[in-house]
């Protein structure tokens, strides 16, 4: 039987943009729109929001401002039902360039930070509440975050106007009793305030699906998926495996196929992502994943060298 | 903390060599073999044990038959405290082919079967058995097996001289919960008589890591994973995902890492395995990945109408 609660949010746009600076094509993106619309997903996350006074729209797509023309343009003339979402990070918007509501196509602002800056995540994710926004907060790199910063975080955290508080894995590291164990302890603290746990995964050591059952499994309602795992590095939890798992009748597969075969794997031969070996051992040793894309991007002979990468990227130095 | 009762087999050239008619080179085996002794895997399964008068050795690599001059040059000089295994099909072996296991330098006999051919197989494994090797049963197809046929299998295999009986996911059809009830199920009979759960997973929904460790969890000891997941079709658990895992000291991740850089991924760019959505839509309905090899090997201008494909294979016939 299917929760009803349960909120699908696509975000291959946005995760999948990390690989390529944004830089898709306006027909590419709103393939992806028309194929998540007729999908029945809930949400859909176009881009990042960030200010041009921090990113330059030479180096950059317009899926990294999502500027309201720019996102009027691919929703046009498209019959849909799904809700748009941006993400914010902090740091990298001018809160003043955010419009209202009242003014924008986007439904939800989800405020990405770490532990450490959730003070800040709150003061932005109230100004887009105020804005009259939905709101979620997406903790990064969960499985390097200490238990007390956290607990205090999602303490004050449930005191706010949010939709959801995201688990993200963002370096592939946790396994299924992790996620048991951080799904709990969100609920713990956020549920009794009617806000939802989400689940963001990474696919280093193949288990972004697998991880993101498990968290529905314990009661998270909100997940992230991309299209064909799409995403930067290893990838994340592919939006086909999730809806062909999830039995809710309003979400159908077709579409995401149709949008695979003739619009991702054409991209899919220009950029790539995916498992491999110094995703993986990023994953296992709990690191962000920037060493093994060098190493990766570096190419050369050395490419497949994986022992002397292990070496490198599993040294201490001296305590 | 680690449980020493774990068992690790890989199956990198018998599940691998299903791509590929088992037309590897000698070296390419030798170098497995030299990287599984050195990782400190338990087991290897250097191929099948065919018989020549069911198949022809024109066609077929010499891990299709595994006879013992093959093995023993796969092996010689190589220090190893890897068992070697080898498997064996109803039907497709003379029994009277197998040597005694004082002329052999195979230790286990593994016994491949559908749920309907387990007497048959008990025959073979005895008479493996009363040769002097150990033995295991691998029940194929699993997901399709109807319980009360299951049960009476089981019943019967407790009575049998086993190492372990198998759980194969032959389909990739299975989701966590799942793979526990069955783990749970095999143990009631099997346990009780010092036999062993065993799991073999495919990666046809990215869970063949995830669910061999949830088999782990709920207390399977026998483990099959191939080296980066090589195995037909969408492949299988990937070993240095396993080994990553597992914290048992006995294991070196090391020298899978090197074989994989070395001898792996120049044998990935001839031959194709992993993860496609022909073989992730053979998982979600519960097939045998015949139809989507055919497909995906088919080539053409349609191979990536998954549309098309979906349909085909999803069609039921009228009642």
């Amino acid at each position: 039987m299917y929760r009803p609660e349960i909120k699908v949010l696509d975000c291959t746009i946005r995760d999948g943009g990390l690989i390529n600076e944004h830089l898709f094509e306006d027909k590419f993106v709103r393939a992806v729109y028309q194929a998540i619309s007729s999908a029945g997903v809930d949400y859909i996350e176009l881009g990042y929001r960030a200010s041009k006074k921090y990113f330059s729209a030479d180096k950059f797509g317009k899926a990294k401002f999502c500027e309201e023309d720019f996102l009027r343009k691919v929703i046009e003339g498209v019959e849909s039902n799904t809700k748009i979402s941006t993400m914010v990070d902090i740091g990298r918007v001018e809160p003043e360039d955010i419009p209202l509501k009242k003014d924008s196509v986007v439904t939800l602002m989800r405020v990405a930070c770490y532990v450490k800056d959730i003070d800040k995540a709150i003061a932005l994710l109230k100004h887009c509440a105020d804005k009259g926004y939905e709101t979620t907060v997406n903790i990064m790199a969960i499985s390097t975050a200490l238990m007390p910063d956290l607990e205090e975080g999602l303490s004050q955290l449930a005191e706010c106007p949010l939709k959801a508080v995201y688990i993200v894995d963002s370096y592939g590291a946790l396994f299924s009793e992790q996620i048991h164990y951080l799904v709990q302890h969100f609920a713990k603290y956020l549920k009794p305030k009617g806000i939802e746990v989400g689940i963001h995964c990474h696919n280093n050591q193949q288990l972004g699906f697998a991880n993101t059952i498990e968290a529905i499994r314990k009661g998270a309602n909100f997940m992230d998926a991309t299209i064909y795992g799409i995403g930067r590095a290893a990838g994340n939890c592919p939006l086909e495996l999730l809806i062909g798992f999830l039995k809710n009748p309003k979400f159908n597969i077709v579409p995401v196929l149709d949008v695979i075969g003739k619009t991702i794997i054409p991209l899919r031969e220009k950029i790539e992502w995916g498992y491999t070996i110094p995703y993986m051992l990023a994953g296992i040793l709990d690191q962000h994943p920037e060493a093994s894309m060098k190493w990766v991007e570096g190419g050369g002979p050395n490419k497949h060298n994986y022992v002397e990468f292990y070496k490198q990227i599993s040294e201490t130095p001296e305590q």
